[in-house]
């Protein structure tokens, strides 16, 4: 992957270890030529509803509408309560433990995809078509399902990566630019993980992404950005050491999607995550504050206007979840901190004395823009 | 375990290894003593509201209240629909990713329990005080969880074994005897798959089964029935091989519990699968009629008067479910057969030509006792 030829920048193929099962990641030029290559003859496919409207007759000629559930990508579908009907009707049409679950969608579709997959008949084999840029570049690797129960969020899942992972660049063409940006917060945070050099790189190509050059240059960092997260899922796959770096910018971002009822994109909120924990480290002393305003500089049109969407949110709410996130242990807040790109590290703050005042600020005078 | 001192039966300890961790069985001479061993400063509770009536002082004392769900022991509890409030109770009380589940009951006990565990944080750490003679004999190991979801019997699981497993045959001395005859069926069921000899020398054993040397007799063999299974779970965990021996008696079992309402304890019903599989063996030419004659004259102080209750029971049922057991791939039905003690084997047998008039025989006339 890494000798990825620059002009056939629509193929290439990884293979990634997990504990259960080694995968691989495949693209392809087209969604048809995706799901030509699914394994249909077994398949039984779980389909977010949204996609249906741009691509419905390519996934009609692929797939069998009597083996096919449609799921609409909401948060509220992403709970155990509303997941019974969606193993129901699976199991109404006939999937067994010799079966193959296709999933086609994004983070929530591979959520609820992955969860069914890895507790139905104790573990099936299912592949993901993943049609946003957040799931094609992060999440569909050292897959991870999150879903919510009752009024807690994310606090039951599994980790069970699909047996293949088929990418096309097709389905990115489609997606509105909230997308596209959200997208691009994981791929920023894993390029900052890396070093400056790929930071700064990423950046120089998105100053001049616009139309005609979206394809290569999301293509580009999609493989760029599994580069980057391999190595830390293949170390760490229980998310129980390294892997914890790659949660940068989450536990802020989690808290700042809950308190605006998810109003913000997930891959918007990380940056906005990544900002409130770089500011964090220069007011420890971390980081020079020159180096948290040239970021705040460089990733402004990145998450313009959720910034100050945010200083309408319920900052109690923004707490709270902090204190609760599932990372958490205690009194101090475990979070990812910076000493710079390619210089992450995990340490304990204390809530009151620091974070608390750290957030009050960057909300109310950083996000003033 | 294999040096068992004869004059101390409650000590042991073992080591089994999974893919998931290492974890260890130990007894202790009275529940008092086990619940004093859980990790009680991280600990939550799950236990059996059954277990109650006979020990709840006691486990009232080792245990918070204020950290403890209590759980009807049904299969329809054991449902993914019925687990929601389970999972919001333990939420509630405050549950969280460094705690510890300490279950304590029975199969369905385990079965709810383990499935939490294995899900909550994407697996937390359990512990498990097994209070039935199946779940302490045979279940405890290897540990699977079986949920039901809709009309669908045991569709979703996960291979996640407790931390650690904490026996005492002080909660066998309170069971019910179709409770202690139930878990008698694991057991025979694995002393059949070991050798002749040892199915010998448990037959003699409980040929002078008594008040007075119960504790004894079964502390012996829950021991020696660990030793039967533990090679085949760490051999084969996911049971997609070698482990598959150990469902012998199981698709019939099944579907004679099911076309019973569950009114043949489980491991009665294992004894009469056996009894069926090795009848089937017998008609298939496999094993001569007289090892079938002798072992249903042996065990048939261990199934009675069960097996006259299948003869009331809805045919149609007991068909439809073994054509639907979850363990079928295509038209002919996986079946673990016989070819006399310590030697079992895997068969595809055809459902229509052998095993439905081989059934309507064992149940109409062998049956008729």
């Amino acid at each position: 992957m890494e000798a990825l030829p620059a002009n056939n920048l629509f193929f290439f193929m990884l293979t990634i270890k997990s504990r259960s099962h080694e995968y691989t990641v495949e693209s392809f030029e087209s969604l048809k030529a995706a799901l030509a290559a699914t394994d249909r003859s077994r398949a039984h496919y779980l389909i977010d509803k949204a996609i249906g409207c741009h691509y419905g007759h390519v996934i009609a000629d692929y797939s069998e509408a009597s083996r096919t559930v449609v799921v609409d990508a909401t948060e509220e579908n992403k709970s155990f309560e509303n997941l019974a009907p969606v193993f129901i009707g699976l199991l109404q049409l006939g999937l067994k433990r010799d079966g193959v679950l296709v999933v086609i969608g994004g983070g929530v579709l591979q959520d609820i995809g992955c969860f069914i997959a890895s507790v139905l008949s104790r573990g099936l084999c299912w592949e993901l078509i993943p049609t946003t840029l957040l799931a094609q570049a992060d999440s569909c690797i050292g897959s991870k399902s999150s879903i919510n129960i009752g009024a807690y969020k994310n606090q039951i899942g599994t980790f069970y990566p699909p047996h293949r992972v088929l990418l096309t660049p097709e389905v990115l063409t489609t997606l509105p630019p909230d997308e596209i940006r959200s997208g691009l917060g994981e791929v920023i945070k894993l390029q900052l993980i890396k070093s400056q050099a790929d930071f700064d790189e990423l950046m120089a190509d998105l100053s001049r992404f616009d139309q005609s050059n979206q394809a290569s240059i999301l293509t580009k960092w999609i493989a760029r950005s599994m580069a980057v997260k391999r190595p830390y899922i293949e170390a760490d796959e229980y998310d129980r050491g390294a892997r914890n770096l790659l949660n940068y910018g989450h536990t802020f971002g989690h808290a700042y999607e809950s308190a605006t009822q998810y109003g913000i994109p997930h891959g918007i909120a990380v940056i906005l995550g990544i900002l409130t924990a770089t500011f964090l480290s220069a007011r420890l002393g971390l980081i020079p504050e020159s180096h948290y305003l040239e970021l705040k500089q460089k990733l402004s049109p990145w998450h313009r206007p959720y910034g100050a969407i945010l200083q309408n949110a319920d900052r109690s709410v923004i707490f709270e979840a902090i204190k609760h996130d599932k990372k958490n242990i205690g009194e101090a807040v475990n979070c990812i901190l910076t000493r710079g790109p390619g210089s992450m590290e995990k340490m304990r703050v204390d809530f009151t004395g620091q974070i608390q005042p750290a957030i009050n600020q960057f909300i109310a005078k950083e996000m003033n823009a």
